[in-house]
């Protein structure tokens, strides 16, 4: 529940465009990568201090990556380079937002959030990634070093496909089809513990197994809440065509879009299959409730009247003739097994047995 | 649930537009059928190799059909050819995209989902089928050969009806009228499961019935999911306009997009439907539970204090005066038969006998 | 449930445009009524063959009435007669039609659900009724020879109200507005069912009433899908506007229009309060279940105590002291009707009593 | 359920804008009530024959106000005097309508619910206002006489607030505004009733209970109903704007406008918090049922092995030697305390006790 | 429940405009506090009486701040010195409003809902702050002194951040962010309920948590019902545009309206996880339900057979060979012995132990 809502009540009071690090503030130091690309170049370097991006002589497309963003200070410097506005540093810094799409004229500000299933927690854990797309350059922020980027530094190293050949905005489609590609790992993910749970469930309900749907619920909830809003983020980047979107980047984008909604879909169809199983525990233990009864009612209907005529020949009256007949005690035995008989027979008949 | 995902994780990091097949890879050589046809003229052919397809100076109608798509080259070959975007291969080649439209002016590109009910495992199978509509050509790529478009090729040989005097676009509209008829043969299935679910229900509910509810109840979502976007891929195509879509196929498709409605409220129906049945078998259950209860209330109410009856003149006090009666062990008869009288009674009044 | 499906499945395959009847097959021979009318003539005729119909000098607005549409013989002529689109006669001829309007432009085919709630079968039979609407006629097709038109019958010949002086799109008008005032009659039907089922649950529910909910649900859920798509069928007939609408006609609609969405509204309003009855039906389950145990457990728990006291004094040990003594029997007494007392106390306590 | 439907079946077959009085019939006659305002003057008068009400020469604002719409001819008379729209006439004296509002251009016809619960029947009475405003006039048209509008009256009589000195848009505004006003008193009543269910179900819940809640919902229901469209209808009003709608109106219809909105929420909330009292129902008849079964389970499973021991010893073997053992018989009492005291402390344990 | 309907009845019957105070009546005197600062210059005063705000030769932004709405004649004079239409003097002292924006031209008039969390009460408490923007003043209304304004008026002071150089929107903004920013707070609070109520719920459940449950869902219902409209406000102020609303805080709006949506969203999902915290707990007890049971069951299948064992024994015939056997007693022992393993045995196959 805490990722719901992520520092915000600490911010109260604060003035907007305040820059402070709200998230978790992770010890290792920020790492800046810059890569410089055009069809026939690629420069890569891992940069010291911030201000090493900074040179103006650069012609392609630069992409300056950063992990991690809990120092203020570079991120203060990069945006005043950039010129960034100052919601947008916030934003930056402040790792809770949802993914928006914000259109400052010379550049697009876009947040997403980089999902992974963390199997020891047994939970989504997301990290916010902002993009930057500018004329000639992408700025990508994420929270801590990740690998979910490489795909896409390998084919630039290698030049693979066309990326090399195409623009920034290209670059920025390219960052934003590996966020939602792993989107595809965390719904499988969640597939096979929805499977595991309909396993467990027909197999031997146990009351864990309730907390358990519940847990998966809460996570799909949260899934649901990181991903719906990205499709207003991209079908926003359709929209805002040129300049800062190519012409052929389009249709790239409405190839992500497609994504999403899938993303989007499956995530309903999980709330509904996990509410399905809800259903289906819910029944089981009334099942088995049942099942419960019947055999107490079965055992306690057949032998109470048998325990009563049991009862009846142990009185002690002085006058009782049936005990001494010399056939009274078979004679009773055989009523007892014709009594049972009988209920056997009802209880069949009712199909309780 | 297999068939939700369907190795979208497995393409996480690759390039977007890279030409891979996923899907499950069915051995049989893929077939290529060659139909060309205008008024008057008739002609079919399997081709052996792709490149028998591409002569230049056919006139009227061409439809070539791909049964088997995970042969790659084949499908590079005729992408190269017809000048098809990176993006439309990968998905005719990606066997789990969503139904969809896309427009790329010199074609269409359409995705739909061919569905059939699958007696043996009692599911809905799906095969995506990829339509590529052009000027005067239509490309269809099937996952493996069927016979839903027999009805058709059957209608273009003879001739039977208006497809030999319509364009490219009416032969499109007639393989996806084609596609959504067979919807209604799934859906009458699943109707008739239901409605056998609903006679078990009645006549004994067990819990195996419940699972089967289960089931059921996802491949309806299943089913819907396949449907829904549909609306969206005709009533896009009809937005389209020309020149690709005549004016006289116009009116065809919004004869399709009917029927694609009428589908989509019968999967809501069913849906509803199947939630009722699962209320109906919740508290047919309860019912049941319910009648146990009874009988064991009734039965031990009775017997329990005949029991106490009993037991009390089993006691060995030496001085218990009822014992030597001579009428006690007959009274205690007459008192242990009218407290289950009054029992009876009771519950005679309670409509619970 | 079959009415959800009506032989869809059985035109599979079948060329679009394919005139086939598809319904069920009365065997009583189709019956056509002409009717010719101004604000001064009136004429009416039952036409032997369908080209008696087909004379061209009449002034006035035509009613060509058609009662029974399986000879398919008759609408192919008359369609052809009118130019119709092979899709309408098709349309015509196939009796599962949504309802829906088509305008083409020199005339608009309607399709609408006649409705009657049947007493015997428990069940509302639809009839579908097709009308087209042309500049000087209306032709209507009906299954079965009905009696909801002739109200607007007997109107026409008596000149009663402004029928006769308006042009073919009021008759057109008039006609869906006896179909719809009709609909009321099965709402008020469902009504009473309703609240028959709510007195059933109070006075003594049965399992019977169970299923008796489920039909009517899946008959509201019916009813509503035939009522439903017939608010677009009205506001789409409200916009096309002349030529064929006449202005006077216009506000009429409009009448039309707010019936339809109450009719819509109240079924709402049923599926509202027949979810409410479901729980009604298993709450007072439950009710009656806690009431069953509550019985069993107070009768068990005053008797089994009693029991086990006279079971201690039935036991056979040779040095009892309290079985010799002189009150030990009175004493035993007044212990079990004290603990019965307290246990009688205890419940009242507890309100169980 | 009856006001759902009122009389609409029996309207089916007749011809639309027939004037037929359709609702409860009241037996007191019509009573007419003409007042004719401006800012200077303010005349008020009963008048006996509508045609009393039809002068010409008068100036300023005019509102006829009709309570009892049973005696057609006045309101026919009236509407020929209006020029009203044939089916205006027909919805006025159809008591049943849904709220709406119709721009006949020379005068626009409104109908609105007025709403009463009351505490005898314990429903929300509905009570139909039509309301007809013209460019200096206003007519309303109550079912029976009201002290609604008592407020406005008194109002023009002692010029208070701006009404004398508005137009005839404003007046229509008035009525209408204390028309929404009186919602909020029905509003609390529902609340008051909702807050005695909830205290009623913490202290002691019993299946009237189950009834009252089935019964209010219903009300809400049809509150709902009566509610919602009027949205639709002042936003309609707003939309409306000149000539008949002076701009210094508009601003206060955005005031209704609110407050209709307000209420239409709070039904919601209403709504919501009754499926909350009604799952807070259920679960305490589990949770009484649950108690009810402890209590049992309790004192059945210490007593069931003790009277078994007792049983045991009461047996009538020959050869038994416990029974001639001289502590035998205290010591089975050690064993039954000893058994009894482990049960009591495995219920300790489990939380039972 | 009663914050959901203020007072509204109490006002049926009023003119509209009519300024009368509806909320709780305070009792301390309003406090108005008088803001005057451009970005040189700073002033800071509190005013006796209103007539002290009114001098017109100031520059800059005025911000007038009231509270304590409850003393008429301030906010009437007030009202008149500003020119205020008397809707809207009569919205701010009704305290409570619907969140809504009006645009009046000169100024803009908005309510905002201020809450806080009362740990005494376990509710959320509103109070309704009123801002009216004009083009150089903002005037804000609260019920009570709070603090929320504080850290405005702390950057005010002392210059920290933009807004001593922005215009009166940039103030009316920062007010509305501070009211938003503790809408997190809140949340914060629910949230942390929550997760408490979900610990009891696994820990031990018991019949107090399903009322805590049911008030928690209540105040979020209205919660929502205070935020949900904050959307429309919001994004209204952001159409309005020029000329009260400068460019540069357009983009600030944007920023609170993500805020606002992240807050709605939030509320959202709570009510699914309340949802889902009542299911668990419905879950729960049908679980300890079940376990009762199966005790229940166990105990007594395995003692009643054993009882009728030692009943028979008991019994008093004459002729019962088996008590004269000289193993008879142990034999005995031995079957009952076997007879229980069985049951325990058949229990643990059914997992029933």
């Amino acid at each position: 529940m805490k990722n719901l809502l992520n520092g915000y009540s600490r911010k109260a009071g604060l003035a907007p465009g305040t820059i402070v690090h709200i998230g978790d503030r992770k010890t290792e130091r920020p790492k800046i990568t810059l890569i410089n690309y055009d069809q026939d170049s690629f420069e890569e370097k891992v940069a010291e201090r911030i201000e090493d991006c900074f040179e103006q002589d650069r012609k392609g497309v630069t992409w300056i990556n950063v992990d991690g963003i809990h120092q203020i200070d570079i991120i203060e410097k990069l945006g005043k380079h950039l010129e960034l506005h100052p919601l947008v540093m916030e934003d930056i810094l402040h790792t809770d937002q949802r993914p928006k799409i914000e259109d400052y004229e010379s550049y697009i500000y876009l947040v997403l959030k980089m999902l992974r299933y963390d199997d020891i927690d047994n939970d989504i854990k997301a990290e916010q990634v902002s993009l930057v797309l500018g004329r000639d350059f992408v700025v990508s922020f994420q929270e801590v070093e990740g690998d979910t980027f490489n795909a896409v530094r390998k084919r630039l190293r290698t030049s693979k496909g066309r990326i090399r050949s195409m623009d920034a905005s290209y670059l920025a489609y390219a960052l934003m089809d590996s966020i939602v590609d792993n989107y595809f790992v965390v719904l499988e993910r969640v597939s096979e513990i929805i499977e595991t749970l309909e396993d467990e469930l027909i197999q031997n309900p146990v009351s864990e197994t309730l907390e358990d749907i519940h847990d998966l619920k809460k996570e799909i909830i949260y899934f649901r809440k990181s991903v719906w809003p990205l499709r207003e983020v991209i079908s926003g980047l359709e929209r805002t065509g040129p300049p800062l979107i190519a012409d052929t980047t389009q249709i790239y984008l409405k190839d992500i879009y497609d994504h999403t909604i899938r993303v989007a879909e499956s995530i309903e169809t999980y709330r509904d299959i996990i509410t399905g199983v809800m259903d289906l525990y819910l029944s089981s233990i009334s099942n088995k409730m049942n099942e419960v009864m019947k055999t107490l009612t079965i055992i306690a209907t057949i032998f109470i009247p048998l325990t009563f005529v049991a009862g009846v020949y142990g009185m002690n009256f002085e006058y009782m003739p049936e005990l001494e007949w010399k056939w009274g005690y078979p004679a009773v035995w055989i009523i007892m097994i014709m009594v049972s008989a009988a209920m056997v027979m009802y209880f069949r008949n009712k199909k309780w047995l």
